[in-house]
């Protein structure tokens, strides 16, 4: 399962604990003197300052062995770019912006890990393969639960895996649906996998390790601050095709994933909902942006999954659309229809005038009127049947 | 407020009740040969014989007489195009469609109206100057009826007219809406002016009567003829800036009338609401279509009048967006926040360990923090303050 060596793995290690992760200059300068010599310079003090001062007094520690033999322990590991379970397909969208040099402070920098500290039993290139991100507020409504849990049930037996960061609320939600589906799902923390949080999720997360995944940049030990939230979100959004937005407020961490998984070249998808629940505005604010890439409506698990699937093989069925026997008709059978009265049945010329017709129009179209069984002759008139009465066409 | 002649009405008068409306062949002919010659011609038998087939066995009746007098009886009157009543800016789409050939049968024809008997003390065309048409299901649900009364009602309140079928449902809850703010509200019917559709709606149609308008292509004493809701529809799109569906099954006639909006060039609009609503599916299903000119998502009466409304005039305000004293800081301070505990305070060195930077860095920022009065210091380290406690920055 693992390439990369024991002083690599040391070494990236290391540095998931000795700099906060999400700079792309540290990215950078290791993916240009390699992992190891990065370390070793920034222990020794040794590293350019610019760099340096990313690690500040962080660089005299090391627990680089400590921590990998903590997540040996608890059944957890470091996954390093070097090694085959590395999502390298998903995570090459943070390369492409970093090596594009887009913009942003350390917390909205689109920058790769340098490695990724998971626990539990699923391979994370496989895990992440086919999987889609359901993202959305903690404050949510039933409603907002609701559907998180219907959306992450549905890709659950279609064969796909929901993402997402195990917050309460919508997170919550969408991991409890794939599990109630029998899949396996993945939680994105923002701290330490032996310590995930919230703390109010212990036994969801239990769950969410039998067969799925906790994923972190942190090493063992560090915990959930504020900042690290930001810089966790591109993360959730890069390793998915697209992310869903199931409810937000108008200025909330689920929008800023959005706006993320756009600028990744993701397909971004929102939830509507009623538009007089506040937790529903940032999803059609969303929705409502005027962009090259606008964020699409979805309502369904197929939705989502013809939106980001593989072309042909995840199609939607088209809605169900009733049709009744009125949709075949043209316009003169169908006035002359409308003409003909519940009880007392009358005749071709009284229909005709009522229609707006000829006779001639009349008595041309109510044969094939009376064999689709809508009209019927009384022995004095025609009138209409019970079934051209309920023949439902489109009113008002 | 009239122009047009005597003779001129009494033959758009006969002409409404002799023809079926909505025969784009029958419009062109009367633009060609006008509306006396058109009329005596059919009325005698002698029009070409596929227009003669059109009036059919109508042709030897002529209540063009009575039909004004009871008219004029009631408060109504026919407003034709020679009138300077006539909504000619409003009604041009359809003389454009008409002209490039639109197809359909009948019932889905782009044609302008004959005439327009109206009823009602508002001047027609000044009523649908900067109007918009709210329509949805008639099994509509207590979101929609809500919805629709409350977009209606802010519609209203800006000095715009809601226009709509007067059906029960959202129809009705629009008019009711538009009517509670005390403004003038159009009811397009498919029937008669003297016979408002449905019956249990009199009271309703008796306060629009007040301040507004009841409009029909059809002489006062026709029934609601199904199929002559299909024609009316095209009238509600073709009258109004903009067509905003408000709620609308899978398969409905809303969804009709908004298709028939966009083909006349007209902005059209779709409320979002609960995916797990039927009654919003059509709602769903028309923010979802691709088109050059897809529908507008829109959740309130500003966001209507943003997109219909003359450029400048109507912007609406950009939604609140709540700031808080997290916003302004630098990345090493948000982590130097965060760093700072609750209780006992903290030494700037230890600060610099756990945010992850140098010593020099934390004391370059703590400042700016104790000014925001966001951390303090305790006598014997710094720790965070109940504001910067607070200080809500967007977790997860």
């Amino acid at each position: 399962m693992s390439c990369g060596g024991d002083d690599v793995r040391r070494a990236r290690a290391w540095l998931t604990r000795a700099v906060e992760p999400g700079s792309p200059e540290l990215w950078r300068w290791v993916e240009e003197v390699g992992p190891v010599a990065a370390a070793t310079a920034l222990h020794r003090v040794a590293a350019p300052p610019r760099l340096q001062a990313l690690a500040g007094t962080r660089s005299g520690e090391d627990r680089s062995g400590p921590d990998l033999d903590r997540a040996d322990r608890m059944g957890a590991r470091l996954v390093v770019p070097e090694d085959d379970e590395w999502p390298a397909d998903e995570l090459h969208c943070l390369t492409v912006a970093t090596a594009q040099g887009h913009t942003g402070d350390r917390t909205t920098a689109l920058v790769p890990p340098l490695g990724l500290w998971v626990r539990g039993p699923a391979r994370l290139d496989l895990a992440v393969d086919r999987s889609v991100a359901l993202v959305g507020s903690r404050a949510s409504t039933a409603y907002g639960e609701h559907v998180a849990a219907d959306l992450a049930h549905g890709l659950t037996t279609r064969g796909w895996t929901t993402v997402s960061g195990g917050a309460f609320g919508i997170d919550a939600a969408a991991h409890r649906g794939a599990l109630a589906a029998g899949g396996p799902t993945v939680v994105v923390l923002a701290c330490g996998v032996d310590r995930p949080y919230p703390a109010g999720h212990a036994t969801l997360f239990d769950r969410v390790l039998q067969d799925g995944l906790l994923v972190s940049e942190w090493p063992p030990g560090c915990a959930p601050l504020r900042h690290r939230f930001l810089v966790r979100n591109r993360l959730i959004a890069a390793l998915t095709r697209g992310t869903v937005v199931v409810e937000a407020a108008a200025r909330s961490g689920a929008q800023a994933t959005a706006h993320r998984a756009r600028s990744l070249g993701k397909v971004l998808m929102a939830v509507p909902g009623p538009v007089t629940s506040a937790m529903s505005v940032g999803c059609h604010q969303l929705l409502r942006e005027e962009s090259d890439r606008p964020a699409l409506l979805v309502t369904s698990a197929a939705e989502v999954l013809e939106a980001v699937g593989r072309l042909g093989a995840d199609l939607t069925d088209p809605a169900p659309v009733a049709t009744g026997p009125r949709d075949d008709l043209s316009d003169v059978a169908r006035r002359v229809l409308d003409a003909c009265p519940v009880r007392t049945g009358v005749s071709p010329d009284r229909l005709a005038a009522i229609a707006g017709c000829t006779g001639l129009d009349v008595l041309r179209v109510l044969p094939a009127l009376e064999l689709a069984g809508l009209v019927e002759w009384t022995g004095t008139g025609w009138r209409v049947t019970g079934e051209g009465r309920s023949a439902d066409g489109a009113v008002g």
